[in-house]
């Protein structure tokens, strides 16, 4: 069985457990601190970045990019539609989102808010920044703005079809959700897609999760939220 | 025949050209100043960033992931091995490159060398701040040392085949290098790779390239530099 280093507020590590959860695939999970820094860790990663997938027979996939194309080239089923659509124009959309998600919304607002809330909480003394938070709420509006925009036109985020940039965008949103930072009053759109992909059985496995310490938000692993 | 929006300066560009010119494919330039925000690029891409391909069968690729998919799946002739190896463990290991040089040494060292060199001289008044410089600097050198490391035991970025993940660190190197910002007598192993990538044919559209009142530095375009 493949091993998964990740940690459970990591969207990139959300994503990768998500396509293993569509894709029917057990995996071990083995959680971590990425920011601890530990030698494991560097060893495998010197960037210290998650996830990092551990298959015996073949060397380490480490980091978002790494891992999403291993598990779609290792472990997609051959009987079904993967993530990454057929349709060349969808899949360049894909991609686009993608980085939009992983690169923007990570750099304008995840970031911030798992460096303020989760980090921060492992150092002495450090306690959340209040104009940082407030920063990335403001970013997280506009960005929350342009998903509106789109799904107002289409019902998946790349277009008529599910595809990796729904999941990627669900990471970080259900990271977000679980630290209580979505205001789903104001959600629009985005709110229904969101109820959408939180119903489907791959998406169990997040709602289940908890931090030591840090119970998630009201709300969070409801499907009617 | 495809047309590529891009700068000059802009490693994710500077990556498809790279990407276009290995194959052999003949692409039609159009320079933009993203920076700019111009309307025309907000409506092809609200994230205003470089570079997009535009096709006139399909749907524009847009940003560094969409556009590299789009060549490696569209125009690598099926008779020479791609960019993206067969070997799957390789593959692996190029796309943690891939991911180290685009995010982590974009988001340390070349993104604050392009905004205090670049994008500050279109806004009046504004000067570049040592300071900023200083620290792009400072993480430059802790990026080559790694780089170094790796070369020390592989001839390519990856492993033992050249893969798209040499390109992006070329593209990125080859920013910093028309800067002035390389120290090339302390380089050590990644200078020696370097000088192999950059005398390929496929280099040589990036050593033409000019700067309006920004003149490359000394030993940009020598293969002995």
């Amino acid at each position: 069985m493949p091993t998964l280093l990740h940690h459970p507020l990591d969207p990139s590590s959300r994503l990768a457990r998500l396509m293993f959860a569509e894709y029917g695939i057990p995996v071990d999970l083995e959680e971590i601190k990425p920011w601890l820094r530990e030698p494991q860790l560097l060893e495998l990663n010197p960037a210290a970045t998650l996830p990092i997938l551990l298959d015996t027979k073949i060397a380490p996939a480490v980091g978002c990019l790494a891992v999403v194309h291993a598990i779609e080239e290792r472990f997609a089923p051959a009987a079904i539609d993967g993530l990454f659509p057929a349709d060349i124009g969808l899949r360049s959309e894909m991609w686009r989102l993608i980085e939009w998600v992983i690169f923007k919304l990570n750099d304008e607002v995840t970031r911030y808010v798992l460096e303020e809330k989760i980090i921060k909480r492992d150092s002495r003394g450090a306690t959340p920044e209040p104009a940082v938070l407030r920063v990335a709420k403001t970013n997280l509006h506009e960005h929350m703005l342009y998903f509106n925009w789109l799904f107002a036109t289409r019902p998946w985020l790349a277009g008529d079809t599910m595809t990796l940039a729904d999941f990627a965008l669900a990471a970080h949103l259900s990271t977000l959700d679980y630290l209580g930072d979505i205001d789903w009053g104001n959600a629009g759109e985005t709110r229904d897609w969101y109820s959408r992909i939180k119903s489907r059985p791959a998406f169990r496995t997040l709602l289940n999760d908890r931090v030591v310490a840090m119970p998630p938000h009201k709300g969070y692993a409801d499907l009617d939220f």
